[in-house]
């Protein structure tokens, strides 16, 4: 029934052949063809730096401005790395700032942090900075997603700027989520920084490397990087190594890799975001990520429906602090996405 | 100087020619050989199930009696599966109860978790069942380690059997860290077991994958598995997909394979042992793992003395909880052992 409902872990994992998901959060296309080209000859086994590996460390500092392999450390997923840097900068009972709708994960991983998450809303998805001000005194750190799951906006270059300088000015720390930063249809990514920023970054979404899991944190704040590597010495060591290597070898695909992506990507925002229109939804079009937020008449009913009697796996926008909205990811190729719009289309008719 | 012995990371990753070390404790023995056979045709990508891949537990299930492979957890090697483990547990300010000497991750561990240590002194690295009674009282969780980091010593079955027993009358969990389990030279291995104890694992020590990071919990306790696996859905997602797969591939390794290497770790201590004994040092017979941890006079100049002036690295048993004692590990060859004794020799006698 709708009640077991709680979170996405119900839908994870499940297959069928009629199923349409528009649930989990992954990129079907397949990695830089190089990712795999290093395995035949691979060979190390011994532990790893538990910072990284120094080439991969290496690579990544060109990708950020005034950087050097210092300043990263590779983890297990931007998940690791979320929580790497929430233990290391924060006492139980901290506060953290978060802006709705928000990452399911964010909330959990701040409790089982023993952290007290505080809300910002958004209008149509963009930070309200006048109201983000006022909730973020006295937080210890304020957490941006942008572009965000699982609204897919986009947060305005002049706000960015206007929430490194309060931050700055009140000495909290910003953890800036851009694992996304490289799908964004509208603009280049603006990246937050400064020396109060911890970016998390990770290979699963840019390079569809979701279950290699190779992220990773990026700060200029020395005595940031210096605990996050003491923690991880005794939580879980060194990434794997042999992911680092592939990730490595994904530093060196050619640029067109991105952008055939990103086209690929492109097509099917428009296609999902029009057909969600057409059935008379009401949502946000997206301007990164691959997700939409549409609004639905009672959404719990709704995700149970579409996944009972119609196949389509949605996830609940309850879960993300949007509880009038139901999630949908275009993580699927055109035909399957044709083929649940004219699903939910089905049953929104009915 | 001295003072910059704070802890084993002066020495992790320091390599050179005329270097011998007995630092980090990780096997120079190379995996079993069909690990790295599934590499030239691996092809997968997508995020695996955040409990692990079927395979490998179903798989594990085969080494544990009345188990099957919801019993398990994969984890990013044996330290993510006790830091797993330790806040799915505890709430901060639990005591957990640790035999003296201790593996030098676990204090940090459990101070991290906000969590209060608690000490049992051993006698010639044997639990002190009356002393350990006692202090297990009012503790949330016990930490058992048999074979022992960085005793080698094993606990008696006896004593573990007792130790089964109280811990289940006064609900108490047992975390038994049995990644030794495989290098024992002396008996087989007794498993902790019954319905309050996590059993902690890892294919990096029985074989030798200590880079790919695969470990593991066991627990017939479903609440605990379940508390587990939500907590890792938003600290770090699915272990890697390839390094699971590698480890699966290890669980068909022959026999052999593990006869072989005890063999080899059997030569080695034996020489290491009689080779300090020689020298005039007091020390345990190591009865498993590949450590041995004999008392110095003034362990810190020592420990300095040894890496500077004659290349040898050892650890300070200080940061084991065993003040008046140095560890060596014995993970490394014959020749290497023998020329690292000499210098010691060189040395003692100075």
């Amino acid at each position: 029934m709708e009640d077991q409902l709680k979170d996405p872990s119900i839908f994870i994992g499940l297959q069928g052949k009629n199923l349409i998901s528009f649930g989990s959060g992954q990129p079907d296309l397949a990695p830089p063809e190089q990712v795999f080209k290093i395995l035949p000859k691979y060979k190390q086994f011994k532990y790893g730096l538990i910072q990284g590996q120094e080439n991969l460390r290496e690579a990544l500092s060109k990708q950020y401005e005034k950087s050097n392999k210092a300043n990263f450390v590779i983890t297990n997923g931007a998940s690791e790395a979320l929580d790497l840097t929430f233990r290391s900068i924060c006492q139980p009972g901290d506060k953290v700032l978060v802006h709705k709708p928000y990452y399911y994960s964010y909330v959990p991983l701040l409790e089982k942090n023993h952290l007290k998450p505080v809300f910002t809303e958004t209008i149509n998805g963009k930070i309200d900075f006048n109201d983000f001000e006022e909730k973020a005194k006295g937080c210890k750190a304020v957490l941006i997603n942008s572009p965000s799951n699982p609204t897919g906006r986009i947060q305005e270059i002049s706000i960015l700027k206007k929430i490194e300088k309060t931050c700055a000015e009140q000495d909290i720390t910003i953890v800036s989520d851009e694992v996304y930063k490289d799908l964004i249809y509208e603009r280049k990514n603006y990246m937050l920084h400064g020396d109060h920023v911890v970016t998390i970054n990770s290979f699963s979404k840019t390079f569809a490397m979701c279950g290699f899991r190779v992220g990773y944190l990026y700060s200029k704040d020395k005595n940031i990087v210096k605990k996050t590597i003491a923690l991880k010495t005794h939580t879980s060591m060194n990434t794997s190594i042999i992911a680092q290597e592939m990730a490595f070898e994904a530093t060196k695909a050619p640029h067109s890799y991105q952008q055939e992506q990103l086209t690929i990507w492109k097509k099917r925002r428009d296609l999902i975001y029009q057909g969600l229109l057409d059935l008379g939804l009401d949502l946000w079009n997206p301007e990164g990520a691959f997700y939409v937020l549409p609004k639905v008449p009672n959404p719990r009913k709704t995700v149970w429906d579409l996944f009972k009697k119609h196949k389509v796996i949605t996830y609940l926008g309850d879960w993300f602090g949007a509880p009038e909205r139901i999630r949908l990811s275009y993580a699927l190729d055109q035909e399957k996405i044709e083929e649940g719009l004219k699903r939910i289309g089905t049953y929104l008719k009915a």
